[in-house]
């Protein structure tokens, strides 16, 4: 564990070692050193003026930023500035006075190797999708009674669910309340209408499909909530007689093929708004929630964010122009051939104590047909906290 | 109320009046009409196909298309068309048999009118933007007990929050309890790493601000969560015995006034991501929360979806270019002055009983030093379940 964090200390840790020296150009201040690798470090004035870290400035018990913006100087300039004692201390021509650990200042450059070793370090984790071949390889399994005790099995779980989408924990109890054990080792489960656990069993009178002991073709969960969850637990209490596979494909797999084969389908995919809906009643109450987004969703930087997919809950209002309508369907059959072919879509067969752990966000899950009282007891948990214990645990340990 | 949803209602029952005819041509289903104003609505068959209402298709009790996907026919054709009874019944070359009503194909009509009618009644409503001098006018009180009881006044207040982003209910029990009460009658309440609810009073050691008594500076909650608390309910319950009034300014008016004036500062604010960070301890739980998005984030159609701000919890790393440092910070400086001008910053006292209750996503809040002992209770309720209660209370009424 720990790979990520060492990066950063390591590029600060190896700038340490040299003699720097400061002095200012142009509205940056600028560090430097001559060793034999010439590097030249520069912060700009009003950046460093905002992060000041005395006490009037920032307050460290929050970790905060405590200085009025009303009352900022934007245009704030050095009237002194020194090195002394790995420390660069300013006094400012407005006579306020800053003082930076130089190991702070290199750990926050605005080089493009220290902006890049950040992101690795603290944002999102880099994906690394999989196809059918490689399941049995990239298929984790980690200790339940572990995790709940040992932070480092914890941190190795949540970083495989990070990169892989996919994990296998094992050894639970066969009762319910065991996903609600192993989500307070993160933070806490997210609660939707269905509560924040629910029981997949066979229901009479459903109003959801997921309750039929039929088939369940593969899908999202929640694809109408803006919020969708962002991971799934699904914890097998008791296991079919017969049938009840899981179904599983990795959209990133899959989305890629499609774009490097056909970028037109794939541009299709990406942009075409489609409406995810559901109306339900969950004891007594009802919903109907509506959201509208491409299956397809990428961020700014062209990242994908998130795969919607769901037969069910795909609504039968298309809001597309008509001349979009047949294009669209093609590409949706490109789509789900591909999230069912043999390269792309796995089968697994949970066994009582195993809780399947997946990425909500980026894998289509299905299941097959099945008889007798199969039970599983499901819940979520939100990336927003997985990764703020993967960040809390890293800096435990470095 | 209702008069969203009657829009679409109109649209149909106006639609009705006219003897329709049915062809086809080339991939589509052609409805028409030959009163004053010829009409022509096209359905492609694919999509027909897809939306195919028969008990092998579509399963009502869960409102859901239950056809996999694998067996879906693409190609289908129709063999026969006919209209008789308000109905559409197609017979498929693959002697598959539909029948649709006629209401519900003029419901889904691919055109401009169909479309937008239909996004207007379950999609997010228009947002009404306000500057400071309109807010005596805009800002509308609810009655707490009234909420409890009337499904009328519940959906005026989720109505007005949606459009107006803030709005006042007063008359709750003097304790602590009734955040809880008035989310359960939307949905339930979106836990965050303070809980369920929270409690805003000065507390000694704090990791947070918000819980010093000094000057809270304008900011939206929780900018380090992907998953952003959607609308904060803020409880009064002990009013302070001197300052603690609580300052809004409306994002959107500050924005569009940017946008119209200074397109280049306005593209700024939208296209730097900025790095939103909490590092804090709650009940013995550490956390470190980290989001990456721009002050002004835009979706894919160019609408604001959601504003970043907070001093505190802007993060002292700048994950952007040097040279592109400084023209932010002249961004930065042009918003935040706008936010605190007389002409969008309101002051508001809130009374012991009210609940203040506003769009986290689109106003910052701020509060006034105050002295004595306040006592705030807040808790946060997420857009998606408020749509879904108002799709409920709409539909319930037409």
């Amino acid at each position: 564990m720990l790979r990520y964090s060492s990066r950063l200390c390591d590029l600060v840790r190896s700038s340490m070692r040299s003699i720097w020296t400061v002095s200012t150009c142009e509205h940056n201040l600028c560090l430097s050193h001559d060793q034999d690798d010439p590097q030249y470090l520069k912060f700009p004035f009003v950046w460093l003026r905002d992060n000041c870290q005395c006490p009037k400035c920032f307050h460290p018990p929050s970790n905060s930023r405590v200085i009025h913006i009303q009352q900022f100087n934007f245009d704030a300039v050095p009237k002194k500035t020194e090195i002394s004692e790995n420390h660069v201390h300013i006094e400012w021509t407005d006579k306020h006075v800053s003082d930076y650990p130089l190991s702070w200042l290199i750990e926050r450059q605005f080089t493009e190797i220290g902006r890049k070793t950040w992101k690795e370090n603290y944002g999102r984790r880099k994906q690394l999708s999989w196809t059918a071949k490689d399941f049995s390889r990239i298929l984790k399994t980690f200790k339940f009674n572990k995790i709940l005790e040992n932070d480092n099995e914890l941190y190795d779980w949540l970083e495989v669910l990070a990169a892989r989408g996919v994990a296998i924990v094992e050894g639970a109890a066969l009762k319910e309340g065991e996903v609600t054990k192993l989500a307070d080792r993160v933070a806490f489960l997210k609660k939707t209408q269905y509560g924040e656990v629910f029981r997949v069993e066979a229901k009479p009178d459903t109003t959801n499909v997921a309750y039929l002991n039929g088939p369940l073709q593969l899908h999202t969960d929640l694809p109408y909530y803006e919020y969708k969850p962002g991971v799934n637990l699904l914890h097998c209490i008791i296991k079919a007689e017969e049938g009840g596979e899981n179904q599983l494909s990795d959209c990133l797999a899959v989305a890629k093929a499609i774009k490097s084969t056909n970028p037109g389908t794939y541009s299709i995919l990406k942009d075409t708004p489609v409406i995810w809906s559901d109306l339900c009643t969950e004891e007594g109450r009802s919903f109907h929630s509506v959201h509208i987004s491409p299956i397809i969703k990428e961020n700014e930087d062209g990242i994908i964010e998130r795969i919607n997919f769901s037969q069910p809950q795909r609504d039968s209002h298309l809001n597309i122009p008509l001349e979009k309508v047949q294009c669209w369907y093609n590409a949706l059959r490109m789509f789900s051939q591909k999230l069912y072919s043999p390269e792309y879509c796995v089968e697994y067969m949970l066994e009582p104590g195993q809780i399947l752990t997946f990425d909500n966000l980026r894998l289509v899950h299905g299941r097959m047909h099945y008889e007798g009282g199969r039970l599983i007891e499901g819940a979520y948990l939100d990336w927003d906290h997985i990764y703020s214990r993967l960040r809390i645990l890293q800096s435990k340990y470095t």
